[in-house]
């Protein structure tokens, strides 16, 4: 089976043909222009003509496209302008409003499409001779930098890995599945589900993101509380530094010395390049069951979920709105009179509610169980149904295209994520709120943040923050920036990861160091050196630029 | 609260006080007699005077042994030939044979006993200064040649942490603990049992082995299918490498590059020494209950485990016996006639049985609940009541005193353990078996060998097998060696991991670059080299000597 490779914006999220604009959210509109104190007309930021946008020259010495494409095959490479633009950035908000102000600084000279590890392998020896940088692609969707140009000074060759895209075998014993790399989410749970198993992996880029691009990024899905972030699902994995091919066996679990899948597991694209993986996989669930649920408080519900973690009782899926989030969410459903009424008998005021969603799948039995038993969790708050849940996970892939809208209606929104132990918790999200409200308000404009909790475990929790403000026109950049550094400051500062999932590539690398200590910033950077001896694969990411 | 160090013997398995005769055990006796053809009567194979066993003269430096005392205190440097002799070795079959031998070819110079993490500095600083070899050795229980001196030709310094075992921080709230890694498993889970929480972690050996040897060997306790292995539970790792010392942070979750935790766990020693650790605990099970049950046969069994770990069902305690092993473990409890006739009613014969034990913790209603679920898996076999388990579980950390007794009477008997998919695990077991009756046969004596799945995944399981023959007077090593050899090779062949929680140490030394792959090998190669460049941690041990 091929690759199936879903057709995308170069400017923007997802499908060209699918959009959710911010005149079609009224009640969401009108909860904006009050947080934000947003004009009732603005000019758009638009969209400008591809064509229009300049690119940088190339800085491959002559011959080496060519040579690659003897290599290769000539339509395995490309150096089309409108490739080297799709290539050229991520999906992050700092990518979206480059694009849109056509500021293209850096772009990859060529894009390659390897058709299989071969080819790969073909491309890593040519490029580490002829000192060109190489950077992994997948479907694109880094939100922290990941699979730009970061050392503009270099030639680069960005490797999409679309044409490696096969599931290769399931063992239907074992229940684990092999596929390549660069295979995307739909494709491979699509063709899971005809063997009547499935991963289960669904972040939020699922649409447009590659079994690859999980593994490098350390990304999380919704159910990860039954199924785990990705390095819980990952079996094996293949990876093809520029030193040689790494086979990394890691399961059924082994006492052989240290954990070298653990290695490629996060790698970003700076080890080498990950072309294949087994995972484990599960028998497709018989059922589904949703709740939503109203908590007095954040704090109520954060202990309600800490119960449910501690306990071997949590949901396959916990999500936890605090009072600002949920404000939002209620709003943007047009309020909700029955809600009110609820929270009314068991004196809860909606304006300070927090609002949860929690979802069970499996066997029959066993979601009907565990739902009964999860409810005895719930009893602090109000249940209202399955209804506010199952809109969620319905609206879950729609939210990025409104951050489209947003940006055209010039507002800076974006998201910051951390995981903190639970005695941490209300602390870094109190400290990240504070950071973000002292920072907007040095930019002189009003601004709203809201967090919610998706992701538990025994220990501690992840926390995702996203934030909203008005752009000041001309400054659009320098004021994302400053907003970015100051919650970055208060996560650190506060004993947070510096991501819990988004990864670290170019945006959080200036912190990475900081982040994991010295010795172990320079052990790493030994092993990359180790494996990448001459220093091409996707430079500047987790490492900044000449670190 | 300070160190609880178990006084243990010299020459084999724990507590000096306490013993477990062959002579005490008839129908084990018996058993074996048939099993094995052992004569009625043998010169037994008897512990020498710990004095009249001559250690190798010492390597040192005139003067090394010295600075060390001026660096660490007199009482903390010890030569004395009691100490060298306990430390040795560890409490695998090669060891205990060897001393009986009074084969102690090599032996550390000099025993430290360093009280802080500021000593070990100072000893790695001049350890490495002065080329001495350091081996860090907790309770000394390693099976695999783990803590032994594997390079007599250079100067060694064994570092006991026994003095490092304080638990220093309990987080009652994201439940974790901090504790000093020589702490002993006893004193870890009484300390943690006065603040109304565990840590769940009972590999065979938890009377006298370390938190920082279960984390530096990947070990793996009675209850892995609630709690995991000790991976699963370290949260934070101090590793004091010869370069520098390493502050690893795992959790909760996150997104920041590669795990670099991964790279201490399981690291024996070759790394550096891991002072202490910050792990997850829980707290203390309201109630506790088993289950035993009589499969017609081994391939049952399995596929009633496999249900249950591919379904989320797993018993917290999963124990399955072969056919073999069965067999050994009815004649060793003088066989049940309730058994019997319970089996004869479902027509099971109980010669092909395969017995099973489960068991589950945690709250009341969870214990009754996930119990009540779990019967639908076992309806292939006939339930035999907690009896035969609760009495499985009590006679766990007597089994290793049988050991023992039955070199005493000149009984080769060891263990090897492994890990494979569920697609592959009746092949490996079929493979091992194989290939101990043809090195059994060759060596011209019977043999017995059983097995025993322990830890359960959903990908696959862990298999244990427990080997017996004859000891051949004058060839106890050589046979032992001859049997070792042929069944690591059938793991290897078969595709099983080398080891699922006994390690690698110098036993598994030799079959590690095959086991892990030439790349692979070369990576951790240079790993070591950058964490310890000359080469003084722990040698031989994962790497073979000279690799």
């Amino acid at each position: 089976m091929g690759a199936t490779v879903p057709e995308t914006k170069w400017w923007g999220w997802g499908d060209t043909a699918r959009a959710r604009s911010l005149e079609s959210l009224p009640e969401l509109r009108a909860f904006l222009r009050q947080a934000l104190d947003l004009p009732d007309t603005v000019e758009p930021l638009r969209v400008p003509d591809a064509e229009s946008i300049r690119l940088p020259p190339t800085h491959l010495a002559a011959g080496d496209a060519d040579a690659l494409r003897d290599l290769l095959g000539r339509d395995a490479v490309s150096d089309a302008p409108m490739e080297r633009l799709r290539h050229a950035c991520g999906k992050g908000y700092r990518d979206l409003v480059r694009l849109r102000l056509g500021d293209v600084a850096a772009a990859p000279d060529l894009v390659l499409f390897p058709g299989s590890e071969a080819d790969v392998g073909k491309v890593l020896a040519f490029c580490a001779e002829r000192g060109v940088a190489v950077v992994p692609f997948g479907g694109g969707t880094s939100v922290v930098g990941g699979v730009e140009v970061s050392d503009p000074s270099r030639p680069h060759a960005t490797l999409d890995l679309r044409r490696m895209a096969r599931l290769l075998q399931v063992d239907g014993t074992s229940l684990t599945a092999t596929a390549e790399a660069g295979i995307f989410g739909p494709a491979l749970e699509a063709q899971l589900a005809a063997q009547g198993v499935g991963l289960g992996h669904f972040p939020q880029s699922f649409e447009y993101s590659t079994l690859g691009g999980w593994i490098a990024s350390r990304s999380t899905g919704a159910f990860s509380n039954r199924y785990g972030k990705i390095e819980d699902l990952v079996v094996d994995v293949r990876l093809l530094a520029p030193t040689g091919v790494h086979d990394l066996r890691g399961r059924p679990r082994h006492a052989m010395g240290p954990d070298l899948v653990a290695l490629a597991v996060g790698s970003e694209g700076t080890l080498g390049v990950i072309t294949r993986a087994t995972v484990r996989v599960h028998r497709t669930p018989e059922a589904r069951k949703f709740e939503s649920v109203l908590f007095p408080g954040f704090e109520q519900g954060l202990e309600a979920l800490r119960g449910m973690a501690q306990e071997g009782m949590s949901p396959d899926l916990a999500y936890l709105d605090d009072e600002d989030e949920t404000r939002l969410s209620v709003a943007a459903a047009g309020g909700s009179k029955t809600a009110t009424a609820l929270l009314r008998l068991r004196g809860i005021t909606l304006d300070r509610a927090s609002l949860a969603y929690f979802g069970y799948e499996g066997s029959r039995e066993s979601v009907s169980r565990r739902f009964g038993l999860g409810r005895s969790y719930w009893r602090p708050g109000v249940a209202a149904g399955p209804g506010p849940a199952e809109r969620w996970m319905e609206s879950r892939f729609v939210t990025p295209y409104v951050r489209d809208s947003l940006i055209e209606h010039r507002v800076l929104v974006d998201t910051v994520e951390t995981a903190a132990l639970w005695s941490n918790v209300e602390r870094v999200h109190a400290a990240v709120r504070r950071a973000f409200h002292a920072a907007v308000a040095a930019v002189g404009v009003p601004g709203w943040i809201g967090c919610h909790v998706s992701h538990i475990y025994s220990e501690g929790a992840s926390l995702y923050f996203t934030f909203m403000a008005r752009q000041r026109r001309g400054e659009e950049l320098t004021q994302y920036d400053a907003v970015k550094r100051a919650v970055t400051r208060a996560i650190l500062d506060g004993g947070g990861q510096l991501s819990h999932h988004h990864g670290i590539g170019s945006e959080h690398a200036p912190y990475f160091r900081e982040a994991i200590g010295d010795e172990n910033w320079r052990l790493l950077r030994e092993l990359k050196r180790t494996l990448d001896p001459r220093g091409i694969m996707n430079p500047g990411k987790i490492f900044p630029v000449g670190a």
